[in-house]
């Protein structure tokens, strides 16, 4: 398979003059070694489903999940467009993988938004000293986990869906309903405790191999200096720039989708493909139709690259701008983030789904494991509706309205 | 499920005014009935794939098989109009099962169409009497089954792949290579004797109770009265209609998925869907956006609806001049037909991919089985590419040149 | 150019049995004819816009005026979907003297439905009789006119913008807002009197003859055996059924736009275009990628004629229950109307801008008109929001909900 | 009208330490005076049409004919994303206007790219000195203009069509086509002589005001030093870049006209438009189906705009390569300039055409000229196929092949 896709050069060294971690450490280089491992087994694990256990093992043998630890506690500190780089190059290769690592950036970037200093102390320190893995159980949509106050900090009870990573994971973030404020809590919690389990009910057609599930609370004990943020906190422009991080997590798996789609057509039209009786050449790639659609599905993918990447950059800048960052500039990022998310959910599914009118029945067969790539990015990309990303980008070009911010924008 | 639509009356007195068959018989309705058995299973039967051997004893008591059989050998003698609205009703509930069903006919048509009147009588007598389920094994594309001719006949030997509705079927036609003449031989066979084996290593990710495979045969012996057309008869235009029965039976298979799957979507925005937080509405249905895209997709069905029923009208009319068809009158049949697929095969894989983006997340549970309509439409509409289709109508469009026949036009 | 397009025969016989018009007459020859005579001019007669006198005598001179009143009337009594034949076919050639006769249709459609049958009994007189033309002075947007009951009747004082064929009319429909009954009336009147004045102040960059303007009346004196619907009365399924003639007069208007500019493209493809030099080929027609696009077009075309000719029917069968419509059947002509109107509003957009990226730069010439296709087009189909047109359908595939009547719908 | 957009900052320093031109010379603010000033105007000189003799002395007056002007010779020097920025900024109030001042950048940048160094101090020292204007005659397709050696030169008759600019130009490029050679020569002529005749016969519906036309040319003397380029050199990859400079100022003219276009419809809909009956919002900008679209309109600019300031920092780059460049270093700014391009094109032609659905039918009126949009942007983006680009795009991504060179590619 034709995972090569040009990428920047990237190193350790983005984010200050210290380099706690090996300064020859190269992220790019490590995710395009777990990504040749990855495609080797993506079709058989696509098919099989299942808990992650080995690619954990991989992704925490690679070095990656100290990437985003800020240097000051041990990690690599690398800046967002890296990250994401990362995220995406693994994507190309298996989206659910994908989606494993860019959740765990996820709930450690909560934590630098929402922690405090003793918790982020804390917790980076024990992301790298335990090479931690992070799951996610914050799903806004679902409201039966309630997290009653008691003696020095809650009891929490009942159930959160969807949510991605928790099966396998070390550490989980957590959103739960405090029915004395009226709002909700945001916390982290060690997922192996008693009181807490993990269901791995995820049925759906696609993202097979994200360790989804349900989790259940069984009055389990939150202390509260695991709380990131008590319900009765008011929202900043810091704190919900979280949603963004998330949705540039999304987009970028997105666009490793989209590019993994396209390499796959690539590769077998150029070497497996027949030419269609009508079109009178030697090689399918001779046809002008491919050509034609081919080009098409390539100008779907490279501008979801560039404004992936502007996004990217833009994230970067508002994520270090810290508590400082006002309402103005969240939005802007808001607004690059949605741009990218709806290309890449587009090119995605496009490419994904139209891949076939090139490559033809031949390519249908379950050994090249083609349609994946549409299972995966239809799954996925209804994590909120591209409708109203649509809506938002034409209020903002419209009359300068911000997306309102939410966990969804 | 919701699976009414609205069909116009037929009956099956349309052949002519003698009826040996059932007076009462009512196609339509046995369709419907198929269709409503075969959706209760089409989750699972689809997760399993397999020999559609239950399946196909249901079709037979359905008293189906016998609809294109002409009423003076006893059937039922339908008009395609209405062959076709059955292939397209079991197929809103089965495409995989409707395409089993549609491959009959089509081999059926392939009898009348080059078969001698002995011929005729000798087996359309035998499809009553012995409720044969015909299959297909005459890829043209695949051009090692050689046909030798030897004493009174031909001896058999080689290969067929993508032979539909082969596992399972009583009877075969069958196009073999005949090396003296440098041409195509089109023949029937039983498929039950020794020197052919039926391999079910048919494995797509769609289409996958189609009973397909490659069929091996091992010296077979093919004596001159099961030869429907020999190499040295020239193709003309009644026996190349035969290439648009079987579009036309795609088309009303894509078109059956089509509306299977508008339906899916809308049972599940009904009765299951949440609204979008966003959207500030009660229900699903009424969100505009959601009101918008559906529209959309009704406004890829209906025209796809109007142009398959016209097509089957003027192959019907085409198909009953026998040997006096002339090759416009082909040609119209074939840009009719062309029309009408092109249609159903946009309308399939549209609303196949894009009806996710209305029912969201939740929906893409495997107990739903919504990503089979996608699928199923995704392999089935490989058959032979769109972008020559669309190259034939515009070009006809163009300066009135007609489709040249072959096996796709 | 090439205007030819198969249409389906029909007479003047459709209505009944005696026949007072000329048993002879043949409207949809004639439709040819004055669409070949106005094919002469309608690039002239676009860039100069102005006053279609000398076209109004020609319509007047061809017997069309004659085709919707009844044959006891002393019409011809056509059927809509020959009435809508003959407006398709003029605006093949030029869509704003289409929109005259459309709207002159419009305005005697109004007459059945509203009228008392004294009323019709008069005014359908005296339009055989006098070979009157009739203009529209009905906007329901605009709200200026109003009507003050007085002694017999009505004093009405205002104006009425968007006023399409009142140039040169000798009767107008009228609503005018009934202060006291807060709710609008429906009369008619003659042109030509002290107090009306119509301005020639339309100046849109498309459909430039339609006689369109503001009318501007003072101090008008409306007599009650004028009004055809006095503001008290309730509206009916059957009253309301005159927004759905109005519908499909643009829908059939579009549509004849979509051909003209199909078959412009086909004329300038096959006898002027060059080849472009990468294609390789001699013929511009030969150039796959013009096939290509070509085909696309005619499958624009072929639904929206397939469409309008069933929501004619439909209307046809509405229009003849008359005051026993229910709205249920109200309302499946709307949906139909809606259906052909979507897609005949996308198919002369999409290919009066499209065909030039098959003709290619030289076809921009002024002395080739090909840009009146898209700017007629354009101008005419903001009539209502496609939108919502989509919103309806979607509402009513959903959930049965039939469209809301009203002017649009 | 707005015209804002967001423009980063250039300056007059890009290209070297000293600067002859004046040191505080703000080409983009040049550039917004310049459209600020051409946009009162735009709406009537495209209904006159005409020759731009007022606009070509304002275009002098702003100091931007010396934009691209070598500093070494008394220009600004400039680098090309600073010229196309101007272009396109121009492009957004007058497309025709900008057209002509982006010839004029190109017609300097072929005496960059061909001319010899004397042939640069001399012509660039000319421009400079004598405010000089250049035009086009080069149009490749058009081979009737015929140049014969002779005595210290070439005597050169005949006729050269699509010449833009030529007509009040000062000097003009030309390509004439050696007989001897049997290949053209490319040169450089003083417009106003004798034997040369400027025809100001340019009739297309848009881009009026180009000062396009034919030039003839009867029995005029070209000297040996006017000669850029004999019909006997070989092209290079420096030589043919100069397609990709002109193929990236009609990609920025597109972009520009995208703009203009989602500009006019903003003002439009916050300013003047009603919202429709049936949204029930109380302004236009609020209903969700304008949002959704106008959100669809910016994500058709955005990565446009992304991706001609890419493909001019790439074009830079090999146009400072000089003699240097190689061909692969040229196909790659060929594929950038395509990818630019196609997305500009579609841009500017889909937005021009579908701004009208959120406007509505009032927006029609001459005295908003929107239609300008889509006429300029119809009648331009037809310089050479957009199929042919999308197909050396899908051949390039298939298997790396790069663009031929060649006057379009």
């Amino acid at each position: 398979m034709h995972l090569a896709f040009p990428t920047p050069a990237a190193t350790a060294h983005e984010a200050g003059p210290e380099a706690p971690f090996d300064a020859g450490f190269d992220p790019l280089g490590a995710a395009h070694a777990l990504a040749e491992r990855f495609a080797a087994t993506a079709v058989e694990r696509d098919r099989l489903g299942g808990h992650a256990a080995a690619e954990r093992e991989a992704i925490r043998a690679s070095g990656l999940l100290a990437l985003s630890v800020p240097r000051e506690y041990g990690g690599i500190g690398a800046a967002w467009p890296t990250i994401y780089q990362v995220v995406r190059i693994v994507a190309r290769a298996d989206s659910a993988l994908a989606h494993l690592l860019g959740f765990h950036y996820l709930q450690l970037a909560g934590l630098s938004l929402y922690g405090s200093a003793a918790q982020q102390r804390r917790l980076f320190g024990e992301t790298i000293a335990g090479r931690t893995f992070w799951g996610n159980a914050l799903n806004p949509l679902d409201k039966r986990l309630v997290g009653v106050p008691s003696a020095g900090g809650y009891l929490l009870n009942g159930i959160k869906s969807f949510a991605s990573g928790s099966i396998g994971s070390d550490w989980l973030t957590v959103s739960a309903w405090d029915p004395l404020a009226n709002a909700p809590l945001i916390a982290v919690l060690p997922t192996r405790q008693p009181g807490i389990a993990v269901q791995a009910d995820w049925d759906a057609f696609g993202q097979r191999q994200t360790d989804s599930g349900n989790v259940r609370f069984d009055n389990v004990t939150l202390p509260d200096d695991l709380v990131l943020q008590p319900a009765s906190r008011a929202p900043t422009a810091q704190t919900t720039l979280r949603s963004q991080v998330a949705q540039l997590v999304m987009a970028n798996l997105y666009l490793g989708l989209a590019e993994g789609a396209l390499a796959a057509a690539r590769g077998y039209l150029r070497e497996e493909a027949r030419p269609w009786l009508a079109a009178g050449v030697e090689n399918a790639v001779d046809d002008p139709f491919v050509q034609h659609r081919f080009g098409g599905f390539h100008l779907l993918v490279r501008p979801a690259q560039l404004l992936a990447d502007e996004a990217a950059h833009k994230l970067d800048a508002a994520f270090r701008r810290g508590a400082g960052l006002d309402a103005v500039e969240r939005g802007a990022v808001a607004v690059a983030v949605a741009e990218a998310k709806v290309l890449a959910h587009r090119a995605a599914i496009d490419i994904g789904s139209g891949l076939f009118e090139l490559t033809g029945a031949r390519s249908t067969s379950a050994k090249y494991g083609f349609d994946r790539f549409w299972r995966n990015a239809r799954v996925h990309t209804l994590h909120d509706p591209v409708d109203y990303k649509l809506r938002d980008l034409g209020r903002h070009a419209l009359d300068g309205r911000l997306p309102e911010p939410s966990p969804y924008s």
